[in-house]
């Protein structure tokens, strides 16, 4: 364990001016009074490497895009490991190394870190809690308890390409074109949204079951209703082709660099603009794109990063509270559930 | 998921005044300036249950105790929880309870959690994460870089209680007399130790690796040389006992409840009779004691809560820099050394 320390884990997360010289049990970070964001996440995807990510990049994106949802900037993040005997450690470099390129990427380090070792049969490869903290700067205050009819709602980009990336791995599905998960970090763009001076009511980044559970959440807990309309909802031709295939919806596919935004109407136009405008950056680092073995699959991995896909898809009601509501093309509604099992398993 | 969230962590770890009552993605807490701890510690205990604890309480101490040994109060933790597909909700709900009680008892609240079930055969019943934050009070400077040559070295208790009631149940083991876990919290231990105005130098928890572990790390990143006295060194008999039967010696057993104390040579007789007279309470709630299926064994499990057999155990030397020696009852020394690997698997 000490080895592994010393030998990976300080090398990859340990860079920078504020690394402590010597391991203690507890990393101590000078912080300033106000109000501090504290979250957690763990991660078991299968498999851990897909296109356009891989169980590192998501570790760290999941739990920076969860601060950047309560508009805090993302101050330090823990690594908790939980390894299956016999795991290959190059296997593990990969997604230590994957987790540092996503963290400079974002400018937060990895400050605390703990590694379990489980027998074979026990475990499934690597599992990673990561944990982060951030401060919330003075004025903002982005809540579920502040979205309000008349909202606009909008989504930062199209949406299920993690889900359907994952799965085509998983499932051993060829696409043609491109189809490369949108696992990002949403800090760069909601520090841009909140920068502009444009008052954000509520922000969500969109994981396990998708838009449609994240607004059901929304508009149970914040008693409004949410009018979405079906043709403004962004979604990629791979990714809706994907979808009629393995009979999925992608209302409830997963997504990792996506977020929903509830602003005033009058302020929809500007943020959009601003998300649109907005350039996701990958890292300049190595994008793990195939499986440990090299094992490969005819996908177009070309880098998917950016925002232009941004919409208005809705406005938020006093009607039918704690309900989202589909508006189709021909003027029908129909209600989006909450699932009561998942659509898709393990792809986070 | 929505369902376990609603109807266990909430009402398990949603009590108090500052209880958020609107579901997010990060907590946000409101802090003072100065500096804050931050660690974080994954739980793969086998069993789940042992005499004096399970896995839920080892998931709050351990975390309470990493913040502690930094000389912070803590401020908060956060769960996360990876869960096998066919556990028995009932067994989930005795591990939420138990470290609801446990946090209870700190004085420290869960704050943000999050829950992945893996599928059968990937996991192995529940795992927990935890991260915790805490306060560094102004003025309190504990690390390892503070060791230095006159040093007294203590321990707060006897040693390697934990370890071998884990295995002994899970090699069905059975002694006479009681043998339970030392796991409790050091948080209120060390908040005596402070509030004394002894100046102490370094705090490490004895956890994975014992005492031999925790002192060898110290003496290489201090660079400082460790000399024990071997009759010094608290072990209850039982314990040694069993380390005869199982072929394990006492000082690489873990313990989870237990700390070692640097402290200049004049101040060692107080903080000995400080941690000698502080009753570490184990809550009023219920502790787990066998397993979720009413599996028993023969072993007297009197509460252990006491830090009345803690001992100075040696000197910190500028002799041998890096090492740590054992002087025997008859004279002779000995390196305790580092074990290249773990003694016993799986025991936090």
């Amino acid at each position: 364990m000490q080895g592994l320390i010393e030998e990976m884990f300080l090398p990859a997360f340990g860079k920078g001016e504020s690394a402590p010289s010597v391991p203690h049990d507890s990393a101590v970070l000078p912080i300033d009074s106000g109000r501090m964001a504290f979250t957690t996440d763990s991660f078991v995807v299968h498999p851990m490497f897909f296109p356009g990510g891989d169980i590192g990049r998501l570790a760290v994106y999941g739990t920076v895009n969860d601060l950047a949802m309560a508009g805090a900037k993302p101050l330090g993040l823990s690594a908790g490991f939980i390894l299956e005997e016999g795991l290959e450690i190059e296997t593990l470099r990969r997604v230590v190394e994957s987790m540092a390129v996503a963290a400079a990427e974002v400018g937060v380090r990895i400050v605390t870190g703990d590694t379990k070792v489980v027998d074979r049969g026990k475990g499934d490869g690597i599992f990673i809690n990561t944990a982060g903290i951030g401060a919330v700067p003075e004025g903002i205050d982005v809540s579920p308890s502040r979205v309000e009819p008349g909202d606009a709602v909008l989504v930062s980009g199209d949406l299920g390409r993690h889900g359907i990336a994952v799965m085509s791995v998983r499932e051993g599905l060829e696409f043609e074109g491109a189809l490369e998960s949108d696992c990002a970090s949403l800090a760069g763009l909601v520090e841009a949204m909140l920068a502009a001076g444009r008052d954000v009511h509520c922000l969500r980044d969109l994981t396990r079951g998708g838009l449609a559970a994240a607004l059901n959440e929304i508009a149970r807990h914040a008693q409004v209703g949410i009018e979405l309309e079906e043709a403004a909802i962004p979604v990629a031709e791979p990714v809706a082709g994907a979808c009629e295939l393995l009979g999925l919806d992608p209302l409830y596919v997963a997504n990792e660099g996506r977020l929903v935004a509830f602003v005033p109407a009058e302020a929809a136009e500007k943020v959009l603009e601003i998300m649109r405008s907005h350039t996701g950056k990958k890292g300049a680092g190595p994008i793990c794109r195939d499986g440990p073995k090299g094992t490969s699959h005819k996908l177009d991995l070309s880098p998917f990063s950016s925002f232009s896909s941004a919409a208005i898809i809705g406005t938020v009601t006093a009607e039918r509270p704690g309900t989202v509501e589909l508006r189709g093309v021909l003027g029908g509604g129909r209600i989006v559930d909450l699932l009561s099992g998942e659509q898709m398993p393990r792809i986070c």
